[in-house]
């Protein structure tokens, strides 16, 4: 497909400028890389090569599913290479007919161990293994969605309000009674819709359980909706693409510090909008939302948004920290979501996720603190 | 709570015997590592140290999670480290006064380009990386299951028979007519037991997908049950731990093939039942079943099984690969799931759980292929 083309074309591309000879691509139980499915179609468990010559070889493990999903010049199956994944970069330069001496980049998740043996193994090449090699490279393309993905983000996000205001209905009118139902409801709506699932374990935490971040378990058989604030944090995934939102269900009797929190996030999110536009920096919407948190004496304690795709968490990272260097740009996808979380009186969330335009943004989902 | 200081005992005398000062544990996105959760009852999203004096620091993302879950001596939040790992080990080294110039060891799967920071930053130790490190002396004792973790394992056991005995009788009845019916049904009766969920995502396969050993997606609406091969596959998770089973439905009209396919898994899985026992080869026990498939021309794509526990896969691994070392020990938990996979005719695996004890084995699940 043209798609995949584009996307193998920029790497190539940059692989020149760098000198790069062969990129290794992993995505294989323990260290998972969905760069594979963005280059190729394959939804996992396979290796993945770009050579300089621009031809492709993909190593997966089901032969069947391979044939089935990816778009490559050639596919040999993993049990060939002994399941090896150095002997598969042996084999994949040989059969790429990699130059003797080029430099070939791992991926950049290669543990230190693992990587002295591919240099001991593999000594006729340059093996190298960079944190902002081609996995920087690849992040930065990924942020910027193309003509399909923002496609298919707009199905997704309609699919995704569509649940939410199933979910809005189904708790007012008392269907959805619990933490499971909630969570099952989402997996039941997701399939019908031709989603592949969900994007993670959807958090459904009633007021008993809504102060952690990430409720554990992610749901449990409590109750749902009752008297103080739950939160429901879910993402439905279609061809690949993962939504991400967190909606929180505020009943009554409230206490007065539930109000405050309401009323607080309800203002971070507006604030954090009205700063969102290309060419801000995602670290200083985050730090204007931390030091809006700071005047009331609150610390929010996770970022304020992020990129989503394949992954949950993709680039640009919307937080504070102080190594954040993005820049928001037309074509990125990113979630905000300011929270706040007492230990007695529960937590709060509220997050959309939002198309960042030439124009401005576009809020693509209908996420919202709902009163009961 | 005893049974972690138990684990740490044996932890910490290996430290001494290795001159190791201190070992870190990082369970964090991206790189998850649930020892954390045996050492220490945090169920994710922190790091925790041993140190040689016996002590323990638990760093996690959510303070408040960590009071509720965790059992260590010292807690404070990732915060306080800016969320940065090295800054949390440098930290941890101060707070365990671990004398300078000591051995510190980092988890095996730090990447390449992270463990050079490591060293850069953290110049006042001898920080070590290794594959064969704290990491497989872990695997080892994680590998054999402790009491209280036999027990565990007993009573997820008898909830995950029931819910196969039931989900038996409901494809039988009808009730279960889809791949998403099967699959929401394990997940809602999961929770009613109790359970934290299910220990991966449910692969529920039916005639049209099955020939793919983990079917992609893992569920659809399409039909499960009908004319020909289902393979359903999951497991439950109980205070962390998963148990891994896997149903054949076999609905007739059957083909020739089908029946083959059936009959070989059938006699491959007594074949490989009759092997299993306390000093038993690893590698042996796959080979004698590689080699009973292969008198029939037949080739399993995956290992003959591998152990369980807080992972889905954990040691020992019961695969044919030239370095698999492990033998049977009493105390272990394995799966055997011998499989075959056809593009056209569809696959049958059969799955159970297996204790190693002193006397012989313990099938612990009740998985089987059913003859609709």
């Amino acid at each position: 497909m043209q798609v995949y083309e584009n996307r193998r074309e920029k790497i190539y591309n940059w692989m020149a400028d760098e000198g790069i000879a062969l990129v290794m691509i992993e995505d294989c139980e323990g260290r998972r890389n969905s760069a594979l499915r963005w280059f190729c179609g394959q939804p996992g468990d396979a290796l993945f090569f770009l050579g300089m010559d621009k031809k492709t070889l993909l190593i997966p493990w089901d032969l069947n599913m391979a044939r089935l999903y990816s778009q490559c010049d050639t596919i040999i199956p993993y049990s060939q290479f002994a399941r090896k994944p150095i002997k598969a970069l042996a084999g994949a330069a040989e059969i790429l007919k990699i130059p003797l001496g080029s430099k070939i980049e791992i991926p950049s998740v290669t543990p230190y161990p693992l990587f002295l043996k591919y240099v001991e193994e593999i000594s006729d090449y340059d093996i190298i293994c960079r944190e902002h090699g081609v996995n920087r490279e690849l992040e930065r393309n990924r942020a910027l969605k193309d003509e399909e993905e923002i496609k298919i983000y707009k199905k997704l996000s309609a699919q995704t309000s569509d649940v939410i205001n199933l979910l809005i209905k189904n708790v007012r009118s008392g269907k959805i009674k619990t933490e499971t139902d909630a969570a099952l409801f989402i997996e039941t709506e997701a399939r019908k819709r031709g989603c592949e699932g969900t994007g993670f374990d959807t958090i459904a935490a009633g007021p008993g359980r809504s102060f952690g971040i990430h409720a554990f378990p992610p749901y449990t058989a409590a109750a749902f909706g009752a008297p103080g604030l739950s939160i429901l944090d879910f993402g439905l995934k279609y061809m690949g693409y993962t939504s991400d939102v967190t909606l929180t269900f505020a009943a009554p009797p409230l206490s007065k510090p539930q109000e405050k929190i309401i009323s607080l996030v309800e203002k971070a999110y507006s604030l954090a909008l009205s700063l969102t536009e290309k060419n801000a920096s995602c670290r200083g919407i985050a730090q204007a939302v931390d030091s809006f948190f700071a005047k009331s004496k609150k610390v929010m304690p996770h970022s304020l948004g992020h990129g989503i795709g394949l992954e949950a968490h993709e680039a640009p990272a919307v937080s504070s920290r102080s190594d954040n260097e993005w820049v928001l740009e037309p074509g990125m996808i990113i979630t905000i979501e300011p929270g706040l979380y007492d230990p007695v009186h529960g937590g709060c969330r509220l997050e959309n996720d939002i198309l960042i335009t030439d124009n401005g943004i576009e809020i693509l989902t209908n996420s919202q603190i709902v009163r009961l």
